[in-house]
């Protein structure tokens, strides 16, 4: 019987979605089978918000890592002195980056180059520019370098298994033809209630107060009515069904928000004006209840023709997209093996909990891999 | 960097699964980067069938299968030779059993304790007895072994990933609750189109006759009809789930054989007699008809209660299951985190080319543990 191995494991990140990991990852089995060749011991060595900063100078394990972050004075190391720290280390090293911050993500190909691993649901890092891409999976091991590996289940649909089954269907050699679905739970949660299937629903500018109040958006909710987060999505997919986006913005995007209030100083300025933009909404809700149709704010990837868009849509109230309750995602992967009827994912794709759920999924796959 | 390495891999099975298997192998790129340490070169060495059988006693590949196989007048090896052949191999070797035999299936303790490792859609070896469930994962180095692994992503509702996305739910620590769907291609497109939402819908016994006709049912309907196909499915979920089921016949599975015909000698005299018992199915649907439901045959996972059950149910019109089209299958899990909406996976369950990716897809995850 091989000798139990110690993996590194470094977490940014301590918000929602960083406590949930943090949580996940102290109940994992301290002796994982997860490698043929022997059990793992998982020791955090480090914590970091953007605030503040726990580790320790030898390695040792953080062994109550609330109360040690609590008292912490340590301010954040800088990215270059956590690439040494991380370096250093006497043994294999995931950082998993629980935020959402670009820097972080735009040191990744160093971090990988250096061979440590990475887990994330940061879409920052997927969905800026192609350079940037590129540059990551050319340093990983599970792309074309030799360094870390990486995994970013959580960066399209939380912990759905999104972005696994777009990789099987590509490296199996499926031919992807079409990605269409709701990517957002904001926007699900939105339009599920602004025109639910077999009528009803309040005015536009209500249901935008009723999902801020429910804390369905962003603090200012104009972050996600501008689409772009379905962009970083979408471009996501996109590269990997195979297209070269440049970025979010080099398709075309839809945005809710009204030209008029695009400059508008703050959000409540914003949650203020709203409801004078509500007739443009309503008829579209009457066009499309006209024609027995409902309005959703969907994306959707058309390989072939190489085109990527974000925005409202019409749908058929039989259509599994019509049908979507509360602020769930729902995912259909049209390809030439699944033919005419799609191969659909759908279920919650925001929350703390399913969102670390896919980096505690990943963390596992990159410990597989770690041997 | 390091030298590319051969890894083995023995095919048993050539029928539609098999083939189509054998046709995504000679596609999958030569140099897989799917290894953190080296490119991996594929070599077939081995293929067999029920009747034939083609290897070389010097491990040479399969230049050409098709015509070596053709040409081939050497019977299968049996079991014992077939481990000693591999074994032997001078490199890592995975067997790829495509077949539904159970002998075959009750080898592979053998054959992982041997370091083979296994990719199978073979529901037989985790739906027979729970003594080879638990005999198979003591074996297997992703399970408590360290021997060769094995993964039968393709055993439940073919390339879809209801497998992996269970295992993650458990491994991450989720709380699996219920697990509910339509686990059989025959089975969806018989109640589909016997029982459509909207109305419509011929006897049951002619949807029977289409479903044979189109080639949706085994080549004597009963074998789908018994309800067996679905309680094995069953039996692999509940087992990953956690409960302790001891075999597919251990818990209620409704049969669609009326009684009167189970002693029917053939396929083809089931089928003539099956008209006279329309009456009862033609009932039950005017049933469900008048409280606005739909009939559909479906498997569900209580796991609180440690219920496992397949057969007939109603369902809402705007349930998911209700609106399944042509031969889908639906798999929702129910669980702590995803709380009243589940995690639905859909999309085609069966056909040669979908089961093959769920094969060739374990293929790779394989390849990337065999470092």
């Amino acid at each position: 019987m091989p000798l139990p191995r110690q993996v590194f494991i470094a977490v940014i990140g301590a918000g929602g979605v960083g406590k949930a990991f943090l949580h996940q990852l102290s109940k994992l089995a301290s002796n994982l089978s997860c490698s043929p060749s022997a059990p793992t011991y998982l020791s955090l060595i480090l914590l970091s918000t953007s605030k503040k900063s726990v580790h320790h100078a030898d390695y040792k394990s953080l062994s109550n890592w609330e109360t040690e972050l609590a008292n912490s004075t340590t301010p954040p190391l800088p990215l270059p002195r956590l690439a040494e720290y991380l370096v250093k280390a006497p043994g294999k090293v995931v950082l998993v980056d629980n935020t959402s911050n670009q820097d972080v993500a735009d040191a990744y190909p160093m971090f990988l180059k250096h061979g440590v691993s990475i887990v994330t649901p940061n879409k920052k890092a997927f969905s800026g520019s192609y350079q940037l891409w590129t540059d990551i999976f050319a340093a990983a091991s599970n792309g074309q370098g030799s360094g870390g590996c990486i995994f970013h289940e959580s960066s399209v649909g939380a912990g759905l298994p999104v972005i696994s089954t777009l990789k099987e269907l590509v490296e199996t050699g499926d031919e992807v033809r079409r990605i269409e679905g709701v990517f957002s739970g904001t926007m699900s949660f939105l339009f599920n209630s602004f025109m639910p299937v077999g009528g009803g629903g309040g005015r536009f500018s209500d249901e935008v107060k009723t999902a801020k109040d429910k804390g369905f958006t962003e603090p200012d909710p104009r972050d996600d009515l501008n689409g772009l987060d379905v962009a970083r999505k979408l471009t996501i997919l996109a590269r990997l069904a195979g297209l070269k986006v440049e970025s979010p913005t080099s398709f075309p995007v839809q945005s809710l928000i009204p030209k008029e209030l695009e400059s508008c100083a703050s959000g409540d300025e914003f949650m203020q004006k709203l409801p004078e933009f509500d007739g443009k909404m309503d008829d579209l809700k009457k066009e499309a209840d006209k024609e027995g149709k409902v309005v959703r704010f969907v994306g959707s990837v058309d390989v072939a023709k190489g085109e990527v868009k974000v925005g409202l849509e019409k749908f058929d109230t039989s259509h599994p997209i019509a049908a979507l309750k509360g602020s769930d995602n729902i995912i259909a992967f049209y390809t030439k093996r699944y033919g005419d009827n799609p191969l659909i994912i759908q279920g919650a794709g925001a929350g703390g909990e399913v969102t670390a759920m896919g980096v505690t999924g990943d963390l596992i796959k990159a410990l597989r891999l770690l041997q």
